[in-house]
């Protein structure tokens, strides 16, 4: 008989159940008896107990759900390592009930922040197996993270949306798409939905390219442009500051976000008219593309598969089309961002696209 | 033989393509030779001359086009009446252009402010057709609009996708639905994705009311609350404010817009964390769905009979569940608004949703 | 306290969980205690007591989901009169169960042959209220039915698909729309997925009429031709026939359904190539549209204020876009048909569309 | 200046319009002179000489439109080396008709078939890059074709309403998806569709332990089983007939695909009943999803650097999620099949589904 625990930490992204159920399904169709404990809002529930035991109905129909059945909380790992209000040290707690429950091993799904706690619980010494999922495809050590593909999906339907509208008035829109620190939504969703621009954090950008763009797209009877714009982008004189200073500078600015600080800015130089539109969290939401739904569900099935074989302190990756294994202390912490000189990029420029460099 | 004109104008919205290819078919089907003008971005491409002839072809393969083929701006009545800063009269340069095209009639499709200079054409003496296209359903004489239905399915995915993330992380989360008078566009949002609370321009609502709502649902153990909220949602206090006193109040808020002020609000009385998320100009944008393709294809199919047989002075309307014609002298400058006493509030209601009130 | 029965009868269809929803929500929001008794599939479950008592989790979470919680069965009309194969009358049954739990009124969803058998249960003394659920729109005394906008969808989403590939490869295309008396699913959907030809049951096609659509369209230099068929097209000829006759005629033919035979009367006549899909029961599934997740949730409310005041006796129905009652007597066993001579028929011929008539 | 040709052969699927946009965007962005001279319905056009110049126009807002602006056709290889009805030698009218442009080089879209042709024209002395084009994703050398996830998204999207009405009836129902030889489409939409058996031609399955699978489901209370069935599905004593016999059975049967035997064999078997859907040509169609986009204008682009570049003789292909190039000759005439013993068929047996064997 084996114990299991499994949660869902940090910003909730679609194919969460779809990942579980991989997990789930796969755990109970094993020939060996499984019990699972489902933890509630992530780490949370482990520091605090909260959690109830699953049974294999908790694993049906939830495929094409969006959202995590468990529920899922920001735990920031500067946070875990700090007691909380009542004085209670979180990792010895997240221990204690680990191993109150006997559990054999435990089922992490998460993004970058979970996977350094991650990593800290199986330097304590706890069976941990990781599954990649963030819609910002950051996760080092996996060419995909399932939640992408979804968000991709999202913000390209507003590219989309807005290129009909961008198209009878003749204006400029910024499309501001998820991403603080890397860019790869903002540049697949940029290049699905046909954007004419875009900017992502890891190209900073020329104020003066951009509105050189815009209006060699005018002088040629484009009656509109569309820039896809990360949420952190970043200007090549930001770029320069430190990340102190660079805080400290948007904190005192009057904008909600970048992208408005960009319409701002080209409005001025150019004349134009500047719209800016920000799906935000809805490109974390809704049901599962059939992408992620395939990708989550072998990556629930690996995962389960290394858990009844007792291989411990992976996280389950994608790469080169197959399903493997990567140690977790390789992946913990890094980030995998969007190259410059990458081929997608330059495959872009030579579509037209600029980056603004 | 006869010579029609025809322009889009104001702001856009789905189906305006399929409604001039239901005009422009039925023309072209008829026994009757037709030449059909297209004048380009409403009625400036009628003030400054700017047109061309249309043929079969434009009017092929845009069924479920978004957009506007022939362009549109928005060109307030106001400024309709006052003279270019060249000193033309526009009034008198349109009629100018009918006349020297020697148009039997000119098709107008547009939404409030478009019919009210419509009318004032008509007044003029030209022969107006017009057909009622907004995404906020407010134009008087008619059940529905095209464009609405799109944009119900629009702001309801993305409740729908906030749903999810809201539900998983235990979260209050604002939807900005469009709408600064008139609220029919989120109230149909908001039932379709099954929001909690519902505020809308015609209801003020009471702020307090709000927050009790959010905390019974706390109090039952429901983890969010999902507010549909329209731009021009306006509390009880603020409703009691002259037009120009509130613009004045709304000017000086340091707020992009109200549903953000409403967020804070809720914050700082419940100390529940809020997030806001404005789906904007996508609302307007993409291919139209089902309902406004046959809704707009009658509606054009409708207008060119009139123009067949000559019966000018009507603006095409959907009452019923058949075409009728309205005289536009009727609806011109009215607006449709929310009854706070109709059914589908009182339903709403008695399914639990709260409107503040 | 008050003592409601609920069930669900026929083909399923989107949005039953939605009406449900608003039934629920509405009586559990009343000031009167209530219990809900779900019976399951259908009929099957009155006749032989199988139930559940609902709880308002139940109805949470439902709103955007497909098919039916309680389940379904077809249980025709003539075989509810008929004892089952041991001897029990069913009528009988039912009224028992619906006595035996003291039931105060009992809510049906369901269709044409539904209804029937929900009148009967009136006539037997039983408290009945029905809402009007159908993807066909042909249920006498209602505007509209719940299913039908959601089916116009999915058969629409078809034919655009088909667009694309026939208008490449020069093709005839036939896709073949569920209805097997009725036509307004294949008018709505033809319409809006602007086919070519459209042939329902209500107006038998004359097969050398349609050849010569085709081929006026392949001279104008047109590639593809796209027909919109219902299951029950009828040709002029057999149209003649007994119902009797012509079911034996249909029995004998090889052709899985008329569209297949109807593509190769086209194709041995004109020598196009002809293909035929057909989207089958996907038209009944997956998510409701917006447009009836409102729709269905006003039936279920004002359903459920009709249960609250004792008012029975009554199916709801859309009038005017207002949600009415109308007696039950009046609506069975009804059937509500495209009429020929009707504005939307007319309107469709104006755009160029094809009855085959 | 260079001079190229470009056409779109085979079965049309979705983002050919986009790849030609990568192609033709990254060919006038060049530095050098460029005239793109498109062939009408595909190998035709080229053999009859009917073609017309393209210009930036002929790219520009196509991204995401189905089908082939050009037209395509399917000419078998065989028919490609056979006189026409008139005799016409029909490579050296290819050849004769690339020389008389004075075309440096050819860019040929297409699946299998397709690129048999297209090696032959390379080995007949023509300049050819080749984009790997099929909704099957059955090309040797690439990981991925265009089309492939955009077919699996309409699949799967017909399984999702299958699943919500086969859950309220309590059926078995089959849907049958494209893939006569091979088996990707199906079992990625399986997967994606939450299928409980997939059958594909590389598994043949045997009836008996297809019909344990449902039964053991019913044993489970599951009241329903959906499979997903390719139409090239076999059984494993078909699977021994050679290719010869077994098209002659097959065209001997009365069924208009395997799927209607299947289910007849399913409900003689077992006596449940079986209901057959057949989403078709449709999952050909429509617009193409975020991730075709992305890789199509990625395959676009690189083949047009190939063609400014002067190298020729390849197919561009995905490897590693990078865009390569392979050399026609290696690819020509391979088929890529489901390994039976790859890790993702292994993964979708360790969720419970069957394969049948």
């Amino acid at each position: 008989m084996k114990r299991i625990g499994m949660l869902t930490s940090g910003g909730d992204c679609q194919a969460l159940n779809a990942a579980m159920r991989g997990v789930g399904k796969t755990l109970f169709n094993g020939k060996e008896d499984v019990e699972i404990y489902g933890f509630l809002d992530g780490y949370r529930g482990l520091i605090y107990g909260q959690f109830r035991m699953l049974t294999s109905s908790d694993f049906s129909g939830i495929l094409t759900k969006g959202g995590t059945f468990l529920g899922s909380s920001r735990t920031p790992f500067k946070q875990i390592r700090e007691p909380d209000e009542n004085g209670l040290d979180k990792v010895a707690a997240m221990k204690q009930n680990y191993h109150k429950l006997q559990l054999d091993g435990l089922v992490i799904l998460g993004g970058n922040g979970t996977h350094k706690t991650a990593n800290l619980l199986r330097e304590e010494g706890l069976n941990i197996i990781t599954l990649p999922k963030t819609i910002d495809n950051d996760l080092w050590g996996t060419d995909m993270t399932f939640g992408f593909q979804s968000a991709v999906n999202i913000a390209t339907e507003a590219i989309d949306c807005i290129h009909t509208t961008a198209a009878s008035h003749g204006r400029v829109f910024i499309v501001e798409v998820m991403g603080h620190k890397v860019g790869f939504l903002t540049l697949n969703a940029g290049m699905a939905g046909g954007a004419d621009i875009i900017l992502i954090p890891e190209i900073p950008y020329d104020i003066d390219k951009v509105v050189k763009k815009i209006q060699e797209r005018n002088d040629k009877g484009s009656r509109f442009t569309i820039l896809a714009v990360a949420e952190g982008a970043i200007s090549k004189e930001d770029a320069k500051l430190s990340k102190k200073e660079y805080k400290k500078k948007r904190a005192a600015s009057n904008y909600p976000s970048v992208s408005y600080e960009i319409a701002d800015e080209i409005q001025k130089r150019s004349g134009f008219e500047v719209r800016v539109t920000v799906p935000g969290h809805t490109q974390r939401g809704g049901s599962p593309c059939t992408y992620d739904r395939v990708l989550a569900s072998r990556f629930g099935s690996e995962a389960a598969k290394l858990v009844l074989k007792g291989e411990y302190g992976y996280m389950v990756a994608y790469k080169n089309r197959e399903i493997v294994k990567v140690p977790l202390e390789e992946v913990a912490g890094k980030l995998k961002m969007v190259d410059p000189e990458s081929s997608i990029v330059k495959e872009a420029k030579m579509l037209g696209i600029s980056f603004g460099d």
